[in-house]
């Protein structure tokens, strides 16, 4: 069975597979996502009206027994930065897809009377629209559970909460992991996109689906062994990783002085040694949390965890360092357990925990709560999901809350709040936030891995020198990754161990029947970032949108006092290939 | 004694006298503000931040016996739009200005502590600068007759409400008119401007000044004749005008279909003739109020009037046909006294009256209060100036409205509110609104005039043919009156009676001795718009950003059911000059 596209239609509440159109045969993830969205969608139209569509790709390698390999991507014009959007999640919703040969799943289209949200029924024969009534307004951990009681525990579920539901720009969409718990497409609104398509849920059964064809298994199994080896012996993916998440990096930007801290003021945060990896796991066994867990079946490196309270009770999962970082350093509340509930009430209500970190922080800047105030940023988290005034503004994003309060300290790009790495400190990664077709978005062009992990190299993070070639090739590299489906943290193995990368072509050459190269995955990354840059000059975007905020260019970022000092020209450097 | 520029610093607190530079000596009002913000302010920098810079020029003709000259240009890059802004208005401080020979007030900087508002006093010295307590907080009519008692009668006054204050888009700079009432600099946000540089108000005190230099006074009194009696004698300013004011309009407008209701649903309004301008002069001499009244000295159309309430007493005046369209048939209120008391509270806390009409009109679309609701409006205005969260959401402009609440059917162009008429049945004003350096402003190129009112010949309004010839040519005329400091209006006699311009011509090279010719005047409305679409380019617009929002497009307009067809190609035309 040759694999399809399923098109769902919210206007005619109707839907039907579709054949793979020769030119997207050889696509998956986010070139997928991302070719759709140009083809289809005009660059010029309102994210949340009838012309968007939202498209949801599983990679290339999805349902295959390659490690790493279940990030599903969703693309859309993005109602937070109005630039193409591609924002992946682990989960179990890729591999459900996959095992339906379902390359990709369009919704365009909105109801004309929009009153009435829908639920999406999606199995081996295809679509089924039902009004949903019951559902709307709650929270995504009962939406799942209530759909794995309804449709068994094995369904994959995409979900949005009330803050999709009320269409606000940083909502985000859920997806069910492993475990029934959440995993998230985070970054730009995507979930104000379904909401205004009026989808809250998407179920995908896979029962009785046609699985996943590999053209060669023999030589898929080799590939897929060499590959696991080489992210078991990287000491990032194998051990840094594995031990402590992503929150590893709270006591290393730390060090490094780029943990970004009071709403981007300093790069270090007195707090640091509270809300670190370290303490994280040591808290996580002390009360019998577990302290590795994967987000999609076949995931080798573990970088999530089950975050418990005093009583050993669950209360999040997929705690992230960008999120630590955000409600830690950022908004300088020292309190682990403070920022896991908020966490968890992020993940319910439905919004990007990295916007919503970058949002509190400018609502401290404004005054609306003081700089460490931990419940009260429990309360405004609980307002954005109420949608109250203050909660709109704020769910609205960083930018929103910067604009409503007239205030110039808002680190944002193209309308995205600006992650975990400061700029001034990290300029690699500042690069990537200034060009990246996505607005502020680190999972770009990971160049913290060679400014600051000395993954790849090492290009001095304090120095212009380099960094536009560091962050283009690793925005090519990662757009590549990104349409395989693989989790980005293979990066770190393929960037120091040479046999990575060509294991990752030989599972693709195996799956497919094809004789890939090297340069045909650094092609393909190029055409990705090709084919989004054009679609946001095509929606009015120009290189004047390829900035940092001016703050970052006078306020020096204490310990190193050092401003962002990369010119434009320097930054405009980054197209030219 | 030679014209100079006074420029501001408000981050030392100092300002001085500079001479004129020579590329600015033949420039007034707009050409003036628009030439020294394309110098001076980097066009891609934060509006709110130091580096904007917020410029007052007198038109030309400022301060001379000439009737309707009497404009003060106000501008800056906008907070609202992101574009660059000239916002006229009559009052007194354009003539103050022009006996001070004050050819441009530059305002830069900003206080590094932002606690504390600040007060200027202009006078022929120079400028002081006090810390400003008593009036902080308070109304403008407040601080207008504050001003005039600490000052003097005769004092001219800029200022700006609470919501200035508090730096918000949709905020006005108000001007003391001849009564010590309320003028304002509407559009843009200029009032946020002000507000980030702690400017609460500045006080021009012209006693003792140079006053104003003609060098052939007999040639420039036989002109201002010549050019008095073709206003008086056309139709539209001397007799519409002086009877109805601008409100005029409403019978006509809906006559024409072109009255937008119900948040730009159809192009009638039931409630027409409640709050049309027959019914407005029956019910002011009724009551005993002014009918007619001048912005400023020297106004002989008077357009102006004084509202009053049933037992005569003053609500408020400029009460202009936009903001009874935008309270009345946009939001289906037809109470002209809820209408006028809404423009009192808005001259008070110092919001523009159009974007405010558009803003209430989405909050209505967005559900906050019904359609029709006029103590629910007067209450959302309440908020405004107190700050509220949903005050905030609606003081930052009607695309602010739309994102909070996720809604589609916001009527912008480049974040700024669409006046008064329906661009589907009145198509040259929509080519206006598309293409103005300014966003959706109505003044600057009032293409209404040759569509509805066929003064200057007739373009059919339902027609795409030479709409886009007729806004360019309107565009670019209205550019060179806005820098003589005349009143828009003068534009009727001058598109019908072909003295009014040799007039206008004759009055500058009188005052200033040049031999200037209309193909002069016309290369300098050229020059103008050039100068301003420059700086938009290069702080990131686009062709793409010359559009109506989508629905225009799609959703027929009653009773015509026209919708906007002008095709993105033939829009691009415009900038062909």
């Amino acid at each position: 069975m040759a694999e399809r596209i399923l098109r769902v239609n919210m206007t005619t509440l109707s839907g039907a597979f579709e054949e793979v159109p020769a030119p997207w045969v050889g696509l998956g993830g986010r070139a997928l996502t991302s070719a759709i969205v140009a083809k289809e969608v005009p660059p010029t139209c309102d994210p949340l009206g009838k012309h968007n569509k939202l498209i949801f790709a599983p990679g290339l390698l999805a349902g295959t027994p390659c490690a790493q390999s279940g990030r599903l991507s969703a693309g859309a014009k993005s109602p937070l930065t109005g630039t193409i959007k591609e924002s992946n999640a682990g989960g179990t919703a890729a591999q459900n897809l996959a095992r339906l040969q379902i390359k990709a799943l369009i919704i365009e289209g909105m109801p004309t009377d929009d009153s009435q949200f829908y639920g999406l029924r999606i199995n081996k024969d295809g679509v089924e629209i039902a009004e949903e009534q019951a559902l709307v307004g709650k929270g995504n951990y009962e939406v799942i559970s209530t759909l794995m009681q309804r449709l068994g525990q094995k369904i994959g579920v995409l979900t949005i909460g009330p803050v999709g539901e009320m269409r606000m720009s940083a909502a985000n969409i859920s997806v069910r992991d492993p475990d029934g718990n959440i995993r998230s497409h985070g970054r730009g609104g995507l979930g104000a996109v379904m909401g205004s398509k009026k989808v809250k849920f998407i179920a995908i059964d896979d029962a009785n689906g046609p699985g996943v064809a590999i053209a060669d298994p023999e030589k898929f199994r080799s590939a897929a062994k060499t590959f696991a080896k080489a992210i078991l012996e990287h000491p990032v993916s194998g051990e840094g990783l594995p031990t402590y998440g992503t929150n590893v990096l709270v006591n290393v930007l730390n060090e490094a002085g780029g943990l970004p801290t009071r709403n981007f003021r300093t790069g270090q945060f007195e707090g640091h040694d509270k809300i670190s990896g370290e303490t994280m796991r040591e808290t996580i066994v002390k009360r019998g949390g577990k302290p590795k867990h994967g987000c999609h079946a076949g995931c080798i490196i573990q970088c999530s965890q089950q975050y418990v309270d005093e009583k050993g009770e669950y209360i999040t999962s997929g705690f992230e360092y960008e999120t630590i970082w955000g409600f830690g350093a950022n908004c300088c509340i020292d309190e682990l357990d403070t920022i896991a509930y908020a966490d968890r009430m992020m993940d319910d209500i439905g919004i990007d925990s990295i916007e919503a970190a970058v949002i509190i922080g400018v609502a401290m800047e404004a005054g609306i709560i003081q700089f460490g105030d931990g419940p009260g940023t429990l309360g405004l988290l609980k307002e954005i999901g109420q949608g109250t005034p203050l909660g709109r503004i704020l769910g609205n994003g960083a930018a929103s809350v910067g604009k409503a309060y007239g205030i110039t300290r808002v680190p944002v790009v193209k309308g995205q709040g600006i992650p975990a790495y400061d700029p001034r400190s990290v300029k690699g990664i500042g690069v990537t936030y200034a060009t990246s077709t996505q607005g502020a978005d680190h999972t770009a062009g990971y160049a913290v891995a060679t400014n600051i992990l000395k993954v790849g190299g090492f290009v001095d993070p304090l120095k212009n020198d380099g960094q536009v070639e560091l962050s283009r090739n690793l925005q090519i590299a990662t757009a590549a990754i990104d349409s395989t489906g693989l989790c980005l943290f293979v990066a770190f193995p393929a960037l120091d161990i040479p046999e990575t990368l060509v294991a990752i072509i030989d599972m693709l050459n195996a799956k497919y029947s094809l004789s890939l190269t090297g340069d045909d995955v650094i092609g393909l990354g190029k055409q990705v970032l090709k084919t989004e840059h054009a679609f946001n000059n095509a929606a009015g975007f120009t290189k004047h949108d390829d900035r940092l905020p001016e703050f970052f260019a006078e306020d020096p970022c204490a310990p190193h006092n050092v401003t962002w000092t990369m010119s434009d020209e320097e930054i405009d450097e980054f197209w030219n290939f």
